[in-house]
């Protein structure tokens, strides 16, 4: 099997709104709690962004210039799993779709490049925006860099701490990154003295990026995962694999993808979906970290997406927006929330969701590892792990399964995971 | 132009000596200076490898077990840096080779693999290599991570310190590290005794390996660069280009690399000078730091491969083993002499070299990473920066070459170069 399958990236994106056999709850406002409006969101996001987040249309097209972006990296591989089903001696077929070939080693760029363009359409002078382990960060300062937006980067504290490489990443692409909680905004301000030590989370980064954004001055916020339109953005990575296996007339039995917002969880899964809606059927499984567990552990209610309770009030799986997660490698994972699709879709029955240790994540991508030459990110692993258990599962059933997972981002600017 | 071009590995090896137009003056022993033997080599190379140094014919068989394992990451994309083109309002086209998406983001695993799986099919228990920037010192961790043989890596003190990711990443593919002079060999401490704040080279690194392979209990050396079969196990950069340009009707006016021992150099430009030798018009260029010119500023003389003289002599450009190259951040380029067989091009006339001074090369990473988006590694920058020269001496004249460099790895794991 060759490293690339298909050679064609595809020109629009999969909006799986159109398909959903429910009706999704609408995000309410945080103080009227009544259904946001376009209006209102476009104070934070770029008009088209916002119709995204609403729109029912299957197939939204691609903007030639995201495409042709898409172009320097995109088709990602592909691949066939095969010196790991020699190791385990799997009688099933393993592929991961593999999103670390983009020159930040995350699938977060399918998404940067949409939520930069559409700004820059839209006069917007500047994009700030949150980070946990710095992928994110580092996908949409290299966005703004192409494309010449200014990107500002508030980076959780812990994870600025842990990979300052990341922080070196984005700085080289021209952008403003501090760790947060910062000293540059109130909210930052209030959480530093109320707790010196707090090593951050996603809820605050997403507080303080917000709180830039609303001083005005051209400032639009940029999120990285959870919501409708970023996820869809993704979909070029389930569109992908989608294609490419049925290049190789295969169509897998599971699906599985890490899940800390959502994004690569997303972009893997829905184009799958489609089919299960449609009768086909397939397992769709996300792999979270036991010590955040939102999907398995959470409450299906209305929560802010962020700690200080800017954004709108989102259905969703929550933790609770206060909740501060424990410190954790996979940096990306650490979110009290989840996209309110996949809630939906698991509050529904559509998919599954599993937790996993750390350790058991870290013993399963060094498996992978031995095996397939790759450095996981920390995420990934996680996605990994889950893999691995549904191919012991299969093992001791005698089935010969096709699993396909989401090798979301390579770890070389992770490496202490490894330590 | 889609992401990937072609879908085949090749199966063979291009072995330039079947076609030099010139004799090449052989190794020596370092003490008798009469040709070394096989045999004296096999005290430490595997035999095939050492077979491979002398070899004339024209195709050297891949194995299948190092054609697999190829597949995890090749064929590697050539891409066409459109967005380089328009920024530059280039007529012509530029083509670039891009190694990076190995896994440990450079071309040495192409030689690593192989060097490797010799080893293990000829009892080798254990090898021992030196490394610079780490490049080298990764990929053949990996290597034997994959196929099961314990690695022993000596890193140049300043690499080491300056690029502390690398040093992880050897150790997380289970390989022993530290940087070099070390106290743990007899000529390591004699240079931190003569030299304390000594920041280390090639060639003492390299004399470091030797040391410990000398001492036998089944241990071989391996080296990344410099050596016939290493540049030979390189060409599939060439192959595959070459190949992915024919299917686009193309073939290069200009070909360039950096150029440090001469791996990734050989391993995209043989092919090209294959056709050359034939009558085929296509130059050929060296890039070079300016700070360690050695096929620019080198002598063309017998000379050993180390710094203790434990190597063969050969007949290569070089500034003398005694040379220490001045810290910088391309660690790969900080080698005092060269390949002989590219040294033999040069004196030849069949190549030209030309020196990049680091700040050149990093306002030239900085225009290529603004357009293609890919962090170039700092040794890459330098192949990047003479083919910026090439395009302005292009336009200046009117003409519109077609232009192919090898951007043999990106700088994530060498960030700092960007600070």
């Amino acid at each position: 099997m060759p490293q690339c399958n298909g050679t064609t990236v595809p020109k629009y994106w999969y909006n799986i709104q159109a398909d959903l056999p429910f009706t999704l709850d609408p995000p309410l406002h945080p103080v009227t709690r009544q259904p946001v409006t376009a209006e209102e969101m476009e104070a934070l996001f770029a008009p088209e962004l916002v119709a995204q987040e609403f729109n029912r249309d299957r197939e939204i097209d691609i903007p030639e210039v995201v495409q042709d972006l898409y172009q320097l990296w995109r088709p990602t591989p592909l691949r066939r799993a095969k010196r790991l089903e020699q190791k385990l001696d799997y009688g099933g077929e393993i592929y991961y779709k593999y999103e670390g070939t983009s020159p930040v080693g995350s699938h977060k760029l399918n998404t940067a490049l949409a939520q930069v363009y559409y700004n820059v359409q839209a006069g917007t002078q500047r994009l700030a925006t949150e980070t946990g382990a710095g992928q994110w960060g580092s996908a949409l300062a290299l966005a703004g860099y192409l494309l010449g937006l200014p990107i500002e980067v508030f980076m959780v504290r812990v994870s600025a701490e842990q990979k300052p490489e990341r922080l070196r990443l984005i700085r080289a692409f021209g952008a403003k990154v501090q760790a947060s909680p910062s000293a540059s905004t109130a909210f930052g301000r209030q959480i530093r003295e109320a707790s010196p030590d707090c090593p951050g989370s996603l809820g605050i980064a997403i507080s303080e990026a917000l709180e830039v954004t609303r001083a005005g001055n051209g400032t639009k916020y940029a999120l990285g995962s959870v919501l409708n339109h970023v996820l869809m953005h993704q979909t070029v990575i389930g569109l992908e694999a989608k294609q490419a296996l049925a290049d190789l007339d295969r169509f897998p039995d599971v699906v599985i993808a890490c899940h800390g917002g959502g994004s690569n969880f997303g972009g893997i899964t829905f184009p799958f979906l489609a089919e299960k809606f449609r009768g086909q059927s397939v397992r769709v499984i996300a792999a979270e970290p036991a010590s955040c567990p939102s999907l398995t552990a959470g409450r299906y209610e209305y929560d802010t997406g962020d700690t200080a309770g800017f954004t709108p009030l989102l259905k969703m799986y929550t933790l609770g927006r206060d909740f501060i997660p424990p410190v954790l490698h996979a940096g990306g994972l650490r979110y009290h929330g989840a996209s309110p699709i996949v809630s939906a879709l698991l509050h529904h029955g559509w998919i599954e969701a599993q937790t996993v240790e750390e350790d058991e994540a870290r013993q399963a991508a060094r498996l992978f590892m031995a095996s397939e030459g790759i450095v996981p990110a920390p995420e990934s692993a996680h996605a990994i792990a889950c893999a691995l258990r549904e191919i012991y599962t299969a093992q001791l059933a005698g089935k010969q399964e096709t699993i396909l997972f989401c090798l979301s981002g390579h770890g070389l600017l992770d490496l202490s995971f490894y330590d």
